[in-house]
């Protein structure tokens, strides 16, 4: 089968017209790939930084996002057929511990990540568990479902923090930054403030919901917030930057009592004032990765069927697999927001 | 001052052109109403049925819905000063009972309720104490501020169950159902079924945000609203008709698990499957009255600044308070929905 | 292999020394039962009551409670191996609707129970879905990890109430009642009360844990339990009785804005004034089955580390299988509490 | 009166036999003083370092904990007559913004503290508004009574926190470290692990109901609690000592999921990694301060009520108050845990 290769120790992906087609375990299922997008992990993975480096097996297939439909099943699968057009939930686990069996299997100790840790889904072809493959509803359409990963991050991220009748500030509008303020909207955000040093972003953030977007260097703006909201600040902080100093202006732009939650990864353990931003002011901060299985599958399936979600602003860009060069460079440069390759 | 007073023991109202202008206490606000609204309950107290027979102490001024401005204040009072521009919570407390101390007065033990225990708002003048004062947002008209007191039924009704990113059944569209259709879309529900015997009120319904209306008499709409929620049922039910076969069939349609909220009042005691309905389905069913003080108010006030309320359809008729016999029966007859008074 | 058998649609159950060892599928487990509880359930089925006749499938082994050691397993087992201690699930669904993917398999449209729908545990082999094994802390004796299942009935109700350092009310005090009863203790309940008709289930009530215990025929315990619980009523009703009586009292006696958790099945739809007991009080009703899977196990195997159980008076007989039939007389005379039988 | 004054801008207190009663305003309660605590605060206070030259006020009566009886209130007072015994919260707000009207006012934005912004408690009279009284429940003596608010701040963080049936890590045995420890174990945790530097804590904290104590420099010991707990680590961290060790420790023994509640206050900013420690494992992260204003005071109650609170051996000295100075110096030695001063 043609597939992309994490091939050396080394920046680039490598073409492999003729990768041997995976074999399903006995409770595995053989998807066949349609449409995959292009995370921002697959960023690192092509640029080999140090993460890349000591985290990536030489030699699988990457990416970890897709869409396709059943080729076949193994011996034990149960719930599943060929002809099913799914997507499937990345974090593979045993389901034995204690997270795995209570509904929150996305922060089991023993996850292993479909094109990180393991053969991934730039490919035709690619084996996940039964267990954590997701039937798509026939409304959404490829080019949608191929991303549900990342959007599933930015619904697990909204709807964990809690948005219904609430003021919301958005640090840090990259892909998941921007999914999450069409997803806060949808589900029921009153008002949404952004803010991004890009204003190309801004603009974005604002064409997809947001109430007001800011330039964080411009600081009059956290002050605004703040009087927007009573005097107060915003009941909920979305932190997706990454960025210690969006850290520190999201919560002082967050009123007493607020919840905070926290997706974007942060280059360096921060210095950060727990007293001033966290006791005195009572509030609730969430550390939120993956997507809770699978509870958020279910709430963004709901989110798609409402027809409130505005994707294709965010999904920007579609290349044949064979073009992934040029895919990956234009997701890197920021032309493209999402990048989707068409494999099928 | 003038005033609607409950003269006698029997249908209707007066008006009274002289009634002596009510003397705030050391810890109340004396308010100059601007416009009221004509509750369902206004309904029972003008038609002098049976509940308000054994209620309404004759001779009070009646109604509890307005928008005014305060005119004076007690001695003790703190917070406020002449000329602000509120409406007010009308369940007045002593705040010394667990519910009042722990965010939840809306259930006290001891609640008295103005223009049913103690002297309303159909007048010129209307006093309450400080604790109970609501000031209203520049951004919000006067006659929406005037409906305050039932959109805060819907929200506290929605709210409490949850509805973001969830599939909605509201059955009964009366004044509070209707809202609450509004409000669930607003808040983030994803989808909102909703049933109703009269043809307008379905119509109206579907304007307001319903994705499906139904006439619960046709027995086929139970099957399809699960068919559309994946075979299981819908995740919450509004409860809002107090009718026994909207209840009975409401939680047929509610999937295992999910939540049912009851703010409809009725008649009598139901005969109610509790293993079937509640126990081997394992739901929630949530008791709803009144608001939450206050934390239903500040939600309704952001749920008002995302400007997705739709009121305009609800509140349909304003009246002179002289007019008052036409305002109750345009209310009355159903050719009003939410039917507005002009005092000042 | 030695089994108990429904060998006819009538009463009673009859012992085969030489049923077929049943041979577990690829995502099975086959475990050598140790010791089995006798629950209500195995009562109506030995009884062979209406409910029983509906629903039992002659010919099968019954039996859902019980403590064992992994024997064989499936070809496709991937987290158990052959000597292991476990009890299970007894709840088997196939894990594709919403509650399975949610971490509430408990309430699956689908589920099957174990010594009711199929083959169940009053046998010396019994084979379950590796999903469904639940590994035996090591300080937990057999006689108690033979009764897990409705100990969980305890547990489930008490953890979903809510009753660390609230006020709790159980009415009923058959075994689970009784089980609540200590579990709500060790899990922070500041003080609980407790009706039952039986002076004997009242004793033991009391020396669980229980702070007063009453006859609820005689009238004035209500108002002494509101009195005792600030003249409001206690936070948490526990229905454990599915008696009307009991249903009516224990919303008598619980506060404004409390939970109630419903586990007792009742014998007909009953009448209930929803107005008075659930809308105008703001309460929350929770329904109640199974365990959740697994969370509740979870739960109970840190109540059982803490110590503070108390299952000795509550397990208080145990026979040979051999001795079925005195065991089934013993538990249903009421002489004994929870009776267990010894298999292996 | 008789008062201790802080009266200048330097270390102790002065005694002051003459200071002119307090006068209560309209809605004002006046409050004999029985006896009072000394919190960690008053060593503040007392010591004159850098925190309390900035907020302190010269002149003013300090001490914040206390319990004594109403001796006359104000002329707007409704819920309170001379001769109840009362303790109060010592936080006063205005009670108009958004969290002292939604049952949080413990994080109001404007909150003044008795003893700290005002005249406080370590006098023959203090007076506070009617809404801080808390009626002392009969069967809770003086000796208790005067130490509710630093017990609050335990049950605060045990109660938001939520400990019943799960694991619980304290990390510091201070006061309110140790009053963690008994109140958890009442809660319902189910064990309790807890770390101090010094042996007698560590020996105290055991016998307070901790299942483990550790010395936090044997880095071992943070196997040790995983091991117990699944090899998974503890469901919940309770942050009682402000250090930046204990902090880091604290979290790598936390389960992924678990929650971690901080209430002890670092002397500065914290390097802390969040990728690591809330980001990956997915926790949830609860900043603790006061009391909930009333539902902690009410948790509180009934904690008492259980019985299973074991104070005495924390209020471990009684002086007079004339003694300020040895009661002082017993708290601050070390020798003293909580130390009372009898006023009335």
């Amino acid at each position: 089968m043609r597939a992309l290769v994490k091939h050396h120790s080394g920046p680039g992906l490598k073409f492999d017209a003729d990768r041997p087609k995976p074999i399903p375990g006995a409770r595995d299922v053989l998807i066949r790939v349609t449409k995959v997008g292009i995370c921002g992990t697959d960023r690192h993975i092509w640029e080999w930084d140090e993460w890349a480096a000591g985290r990536i097996p030489v030699g699988i297939v990457t990416g970890h996002e897709f869409v396709g439909v059943i080729e076949a099943v193994g011996s034990a699968v149960t719930n599943y057929a060929p002809g099913v057009r799914v997507s499937a939930e990345g974090h593979v686990t045993a389901g034995k511990d204690f997270n795995s069996r209570t509904g929150n299997a996305h922060i089991a100790s023993d996850t292993r990540i479909i094109g990180i840790d393991r053969d991934g889904c730039f490919a035709e072809y690619v084996v996940v568990p039964e267990e954590n493959v997701w039937p798509v509803h026939p409304s959404i359409p490829d080019r949608v479902a191929a991303v549900l990963d990342p959007l599933g991050n930015a619904v697990h991220t909204v709807m964990a923090a809690g948005v219904s009748a609430k003021s919301v500030l958005v640090t840090g509008t990259g892909i998941i930054g921007l999914m999450s303020i069409t997803v806060a909207k949808a589900a029921g955000a009153s008002r949404i403030f952004a803010t991004d040093l890009d204003p190309r972003r801004r603009a974005l953030a604002k064409k997809l919901g947001a109430t007001e977007v800011f330039d964080p260097r411009e600081s009059a703006w956290i002050d605004e917030v703040r009087r927007a909201c009573r005097g107060e600040g915003v009941d909920v902080l979305l932190e997706m930057s990454g960025a210690s100093a969006a850290m520190e202006q999201g919560f002082g732009a967050l009123r007493n009592g607020g919840v905070a939650a926290l997706l974007g990864l942060f280059g360096r353990p921060l210095t950060f004032d727990f007293n001033r931003h966290v006791i005195f002011k009572g509030c609730t901060v969430l550390g939120i990765n993956g997507r809770k299985m699978f509870e958020t599958w279910y709430q963004m399936e709901e989110l798609l069927l409402s027809g409130r979600l505005e994707l294709e602003e965010i999904v920007t860009h579609e290349f044949p697999l064979e073009e992934f060069e040029r895919a990956h460079e234009t997701m890197i440069s920021g032309e493209g927001i999402k990048v989707v390759m068409a494999v099928g």
